[in-house]
């Protein structure tokens, strides 16, 4: 399998430096290359041995690279895709790690003028809610999925390539159309993510809000341990994937005044038959991830 | 500090079956008997040496007994404590564990034609998803709160005996009153039960339900945990606390619609404002809690 002679990480955090570190722990890359806007930041990537050097220009960064990944957030992909361009090399393939992918697409078309064909559009299903090159860890992959959604204009050579990269790094790889990706997403993360920063935000707005968080227990900190992620990252996902988002959003709110009018009119067999359906779906998905995450067949 | 001499458990599940291996382990019981609907359960029970013996009659199960705690469903409550009443010894002190507590007090008067000044409501804030006595262990308290609400007419010798139980399983004792009680765990646990359920639901009525189960990943593991929990004993909070869990549920219902607005216009400085606040509200709540849970000042 075609191992990465240069790669380039723009943006080196948890995602990027986490990358950087299961592809050298694999032999797959010969030399990783930082860009960031925070010197700091790469100066301690590369005293943790996730990145051999760094460039803070973007244009050499990724120059002789053979393979760029981008990990900024979502915001800030338009104007870095268009600050590396001109350094690309023939050979390059550029992949992304943005959890939204249509707007990726439109940001591409936007900085290049046209679909290039060397890009394949990509998002590992990974993270926790600590961020920074310091949180990152080699195994962050491991059993994990990646999700590319390559385009009509995408060469299949390249889908390859960032597909053998994951792969190294020891993700299941799994292809999707963009718009589907956007859509599972907004419903399985992005729509959590909405629930979690809003219940904090409505209990800290509450009149006894020192006594609401003095009595929150276990089940509270697990509930809202994703309310804990970096808010620029996940205000850029909100943007970036609005509509997609929207469309879960509402259809929440929709079941969720179902729910309400059920409590309202105290209809204890339709609560009890909603729980229980509830419980016994999230039962089965968690035995099943927990075996994909120990690496047996789903 | 006086300890129990026979202790009766009224539903031997996590939480009556967690509470007698506390006691026994601290030495703060001479006895336990315990009672339930299901008999190979209290066989397990006294196999696993969680209680002593068991009687299957309500009657001759709280014969006897100084201290007597009753952790069955909401649901049960009134008939429950119907079915012991004519059981219980003149220095009998009777509590409960159930998550609401203003329906307790309505059940009380009920069973007794008044309120007894032996009954202690209590709550002890702690469990997992998962339920039955299987699941009990003894560590279940430590460092947990136990919210206790005395009414006027509540004896303090039988509040100060409760609360010595409490303390000898490992837990804080607080006490509050009955509205109050009501009103924040509404907010802190059963809002977020409902929004866990309900998340679950909705998601699995998508016409890609399978695939979205099937990408989520460990944010929604946490995020949906609570989810897990019994569906039955779910049910009977909502009905208990109807009132005060429909104040929180419409309320976030509102703040959802304020959300859905600030996506719907791009609003990308009011969201990240949101999710920064709420973040900072999270991470704090997490070191508190964190802090408390291994024995810390708060």
């Amino acid at each position: 399998m075609s191992s990465v002679k240069r790669l380039a990480i723009v943006g080196v955090g948890l995602i990027g430096g986490s990358l950087a570190r299961a592809l050298k722990n694999a032999g797959f890359v010969d030399e990783v290359v930082g860009n960031g806007r925070n010197e700091a930041t790469l100066q301690r990537a590369r005293e943790l041995g996730v990145i051999d050097r760094y460039e803070l220009d973007p244009v050499a960064a990724v120059e002789g690279a053979d393979m760029v990944v981008v990990c900024v957030p979502m915001g800030a992909m338009r104007s870095v895709l268009g600050a590396v361009r001109p350094g690309l090399s023939a050979n390059a393939v550029v992949t992304d790690a943005g959890s939204a992918k249509g707007s990726v697409v439109r940001d591409l078309e936007a900085a290049f003028g046209e679909t290039p064909d060397f890009f394949v559009p990509g998002h590992p299903i990974a993270g926790t809610e600590r961020s920074g090159v310091e949180a990152s860890f080699g195994e962050l992959y491991r059993h994990r999925r990646v999700i590319l959604t390559p385009l009509p204009e995408t060469r299949p050579d390249a889908v390859a390539r960032v597909r053998a990269m994951w792969e190294a790094a020891g993700a299941d790889v799994v292809e999707m159309g963009v718009e589907h990706h956007d859509e599972i997403l907004a419903a399985t993360s992005h729509l959590p993510h909405m629930l979690a920063f809003g219940l904090v935000d409505t209990l800290s707005r509450w009149e006894s809000a020192g006594e609401i968080f003095e009595f929150a227990a276990g089940g509270f900190r697990d509930f809202t341990r994703i309310a804990s992620s970096d808010p620029v990252m996940w205000r850029d996902i909100c943007i970036a994937n609005r509509g997609a988002l929207l469309h879960a959003l509402q259809r929440y709110r929709d079941d969720l005044d179902g729910l309400i009018a059920m409590v309202e009119r105290g209809d204890a067999e339709s609560i009890e038959k909603l729980f229980r359906d509830a419980k016994t779906t999230r039962d089965r998905f968690v035995e099943r991830l927990e075996n994909r995450q120990k690496g047996e067949q789903a």
